[in-house]
Parts: C-alpha cells; structure tokens; sequence
C-alpha cells in the first residue's frame, strides 16, 4: 500500500485530507463520532468502498463516547451514533451496509466493554476485507486489460478511494505492474476534479503513464480509436446491474457503446445492493451548487446562477460489458449473475 | 444589440474582454492589427463569425500602418498584414473565408488611399452582414424550437460570439421572446467554461430562465428525458456537413441520438467551407496546456501531468438532424444540400 488513506491508530482513525490533494499531503487525525461524519459529509474521504470504511471506524469511535453503565441506553445512543453516520451521504450503498452490520456485531455483545471491542475489531475486519476485495478485482479486472491499448477512466478509484489497491485504478495499475503497455486517459471529474488532483496524483505516484483531458474531451479521444475499454467505478450496483457512479459515468458508457469499445464496472460486492431492483430507485445525492459555480473558491459564473449538482448518475445495466468483483467476472444476465457472485 | 462585443470606432476597434467576464465587464481599445491578433490568439474575441469580423477590422487597421507610397510594396505588406491574422487560430474558417475575401477586395482599388476605404467599408460589410445572417438564424432556427421544453446547448454562441443576435443562443433567445417556454440547460464548456462565464451571462442578460451544468452532467439531463433538443453552433463545417466545434459537441451529439433527441448546428454560411470534403480534413486546434492543468490561474493537478487540450471536435453529419443557416434550414443529404443553401 502506497498511500495510507485511512488508518486507525487504535484509539482514533488517521485520513489524508483528499481536499487538499494533490497541493497538500495533509493527514488529520479523527477521535469522535462527529468529526467523522463531517469527513465523509465534507469529502475529506470519498469512494464509496474508503466511505465504508471510515464509517465504521467512525461507529468504533462513537461506541466508545458513550457514557453509560447502562446497556440498553448504550445500545440506544449507539443506534443514534450509527444513525449520524448514516446519513452522511445517501448514495454510495456501502455506508449503509457498514451501518447495518456494525448494528449486528453489536447485538452480540455481552456488555458494554465487549461490544466496544467487537465493534473496533468489525471495523477493522471491514477494513481488511475491503483492502483484499480490491487486491482480487485488480488481478481478475487485469485479465481483461489488452496490452498495448488505451484505457479511459473516471474519477478517482484507487487507494483513496478504496483503503486499498483500487477498484478500476487497481485494474489498471495491476496490468500495468503485469509488464503491458497501456496509456491511461484520466479525465477530470468536476465538479470536484478527483479525476485531475487525486487520480493524476495516484497514477505519477504508480509510475503508470496518463494525460488528464477535461470530461468534454472523452468523446473526442473514443472517437479517435485511442481507447481499448473504459473502466470506472460504482457506488451502488442495483439487483439488475444498473449501476450509480461519479456524474458523467453514464456519458462514457454511452460514448463506448458508440465507439464499440468494451464499458467495465469494478467494484467490491459490498458495492451491490440487491434490495434495489433497478437505477430508478437509487437516491441521487445533490450537492451543494458552489461546487459548480465556484472553482478553487473562486466563482466562475455570474451571481444568482441556478445549477444542478448531482453527485452521481445511473448507467443502465445495458452499456455495461461486465462487472468486476472480488468474487469473479460477472455479466449479462446481471439479474440472475449479482444473485450469486 | 445589448451586447457591444465588436465595435468599429473608425480608427480603431473596441472589442468587450470576453477573458474577464462576467466578473468584470471591460473594453479594450485596438489601434493595429498585432494588438487584433494577439486578442483573437488570446480569446479577447472568440466565436468563429466574431472571429471573422475582428479579423476584417484587424486587416483594415493594418491597411492604415502601412507606411509606403508605392502601391506595389503596399499589397505585398498588406499581404503580410493578412497572414498575421491569418495565422492566429486554426479551426473557425471564417478567418480564412475574411483573409481571402479582404485580398480580393484590395486588388480592386486603383490607390493606396482607395484600398484603405475599401477595406474599412469591406469590413464594416461583413460586420453588418454577420449581424443580418444571425438574425436570420435565429428567426429560422426559433420554428424548430417546441414550446414547453428543455434546451441543451454547449460553449457560448450569442452576441459575444458572433456580434450579432447569436447563432444556437440566438435561436434560444428569439424562441423565448415569441413566448415559448423553454428552459435552457447550459454546459459549462471546460477547459475555458465559456458556458459558465458567458453563455450564463448573456442568458441572464436575456431573461432567458435557465440551469448550468458541467459537462459531465450532459449525460444525466437528456436520459432523464428533459431535453427537447439540443443545439450548438459551429467553427467549420465540411461539405459533407461534419462539423467542427467546441470540445464536447460530439459527445453532446452522442448522447442526443441515444435519447432520441434532434441535434440542430446554426450557422452562417460563412461557416461552410466546401473545399474540405469531409471533417477528417479539418485542422483541431491544440492549445496551451495551462487552460486543462489550471482553473483561474490555479493549478489544480500535480507538476508535470501530462494533458492534451483539442480546442474542437467533429461531430459526423449522421449525428445532425439540420444545419440552421441564414439562407434556410438545411438537412441530408448534406453533400448536396449545403452546396447551395
């Protein structure tokens, strides 16, 4: 692991500050329930798989905050806690996995001390878990990764994003670490550029050779024959495939599909959330409009400009040649194939 | 007009900042033709008919430099003069279109002193011709907007890009003022957010009700089922009706065929260049790094990241359902029908 994004230091949980990338390498160091919660709300930690992660550490921390000999009344502010930390963001399906089953190791505590720690140790076996899932979705995604081609991605979906090897930045690395020549396309991502600070941050640190191009220009490098696959992400994968990802996801799965060029999902099981029956149903996080009009802090637009800010969009299950999971390679039918992974 | 992009002063032209806006509003004053082509180099002006209007004044001030009394030394300078301006930028054809038609119309003065008024009246011509031709666009264009629906458009094509009343926008305003109600969704137009400084601007200036997204949420607005069609303007269109326009226009193009929705270009004849067959002919502009690596002077990737910066695209004739020119509205087979609109 070449950067430590989220690290628990036992009694607290270290984040690098994701804002600050690639300017500034700053960590801070998180030691209440609250604090996290305004990190994941404020994206200091973003990545739908690196969210679940810290919310559950998150959860860790506030089991210890309580302050009660009482079990029910422990257990009762706890769900309070777990409650916070949900409704940090409502998007990526991980969150609420974590929520729920940091909601069931604690049930099977004896007492308040036992509870405490089996929720530290379910964090930290989150943690590990996801640090593996993404070490499996690199090598199985890498397969499928032809030398000498070029790759399109978006966003950012490495170890920031991920605590570990990365979802569709792992799959890239790993094949390029395989000895095959790939030119990666990064585009920018806004309106928050993960793709420009943190993805190009990611890739010069691996070694991997990349150009950053703006969202516009993806149309433009597909049409030129560049691109080998498109690789992303997800945030929430529904029972039928259909698949929420960073906002302009759904524009590369089309632009591929024109360009016949083959449109790949990676991504932990944690990601799939087989209560949903489709990508209608997936609530669409809308962030606060300052995001678009203003860059760096410094407002583009003229005052009073009305804009939307969703966070995400939603890919029909349709555009998407397969899903790579730590379980395996799955494709059409997803319906039938997510069931059983 | 409520906007005085270009304004001839006789002796010298005005041109509206249009790297400021909408911030500040500022005028620059330009006596000679260097200063006309570093601020066409530089995107003071930017738009392919206003382009080509700075272009014919730029050549006629350079007319009035000139210090020889031999007629012969003067067009061969004239010539130079006409090459500066000529080399500034490589995809709006209307450039070349002035630089030929300015030439032929010097040869026809019999002096030094005619040539200049010649070329001064040429240029005040083509100015008012522009004005004519976009006003004609726009009343043409307005039939093809449906009452009740959503607009998408791309990069700015209203008055500062044209001088006149405005090709795509142009259409988008007049539709607005016969009463349709219409609401605009406006891309933002990275790497130089055209569409967040100026489209915004002068949407706003219009009354014309609106939302700004960012080039990546293209994708999500038309597959929501919002949009009733989309509409662009264009820096060069081929004989067969490929056309060259800003970065991200063929992507716009992709997605409205995946939904189904119309893709109309507007633009004045002097747009059309018929010695280029097909858009695999058409120069794309590279530009300076600096607009993708940087956000308002800031840098927002690592150092030394790698980028490329197409200007333009070129979206094939197939993805376009008309060309909204002064003379008419033009469909397939473009080949034939742009020949003689």
């Amino acid at each position: 692991m070449y950067i430590k994004a989220i690290e628990w230091l036992g009694d607290r949980l270290s984040l690098i500050d994701q804002r600050l990338l690639p300017a500034e390498e700053s960590y801070l160091e998180l030691d209440n329930t609250r604090r996290v919660a305004d990190a994941i709300r404020d994206m200091v930690v973003r990545g739908a798989p690196a969210i679940g992660v810290a919310a559950a550490y998150g959860i860790a921390l506030g089991a210890n905050e309580i302050e009660t000999d009482d079990k029910e009344q422990f257990l009762r502010q706890l769900d309070a806690v777990i409650d916070t930390i949900s409704a940090t963001r409502p998007t990526a399906v991980n969150l609420f996995a974590v929520a729920k089953r940091m909601r069931q190791k604690a049930a099977t505590g004896k007492d308040i001390v036992e509870i405490r720690q089996l929720l530290a140790g379910e964090a930290i076996s989150i943690h590990n878990e996801e640090i593996k899932a993404t070490e499996s979705i690199s090598r199985l995604g890498a397969e499928l990764i032809e030398d000498n081609s070029g790759v399109l991605t978006h966003c950012n979906t490495g170890p920031l994003a991920t605590t570990g090897y990365g979802t569709a930045l792992g799959v890239i690395i790993r094949a390029h670490r395989q000895g095959k020549h790939l030119h990666i396309f990064a585009t920018e991502t806004r309106p928050r550029c993960q793709g420009a600070r943190l993805t190009a941050w990611e890739l010069k640190k691996a070694g991997v050779p990349f150009t950053l191009i703006t969202d516009s220009m993806a149309g433009y490098v597909l049409h030129r024959g560049e691109i080998g696959c498109v690789i992303v992400g997800a945030d929430r994968i529904a029972a039928n495939g259909d698949t929420a990802n960073k906002i302009g996801t759904y524009t590369l799965a089309v632009l591929a599909k024109e360009s016949s060029v083959p449109f790949y999902v990676a991504a932990p099981t944690s990601t799939i959330d087989t209560s949903i029956k489709s990508g209608e149903d997936i609530i669409i996080e809308q962030r606060s409009p300052e995001e678009v009009t203003h860059i760096n802090g410094v407002r583009i637009t003229p005052e009073g400009v009305s804009v939307i800010n969703p966070a995400f969009d939603v890919t029909p299950n349709k555009y998407i040649t397969a899903i790579i999971t730590e379980k395996g390679i799955i494709r059409e039918p997803y319906g039938d194939n997510l069931k059983s992974p």
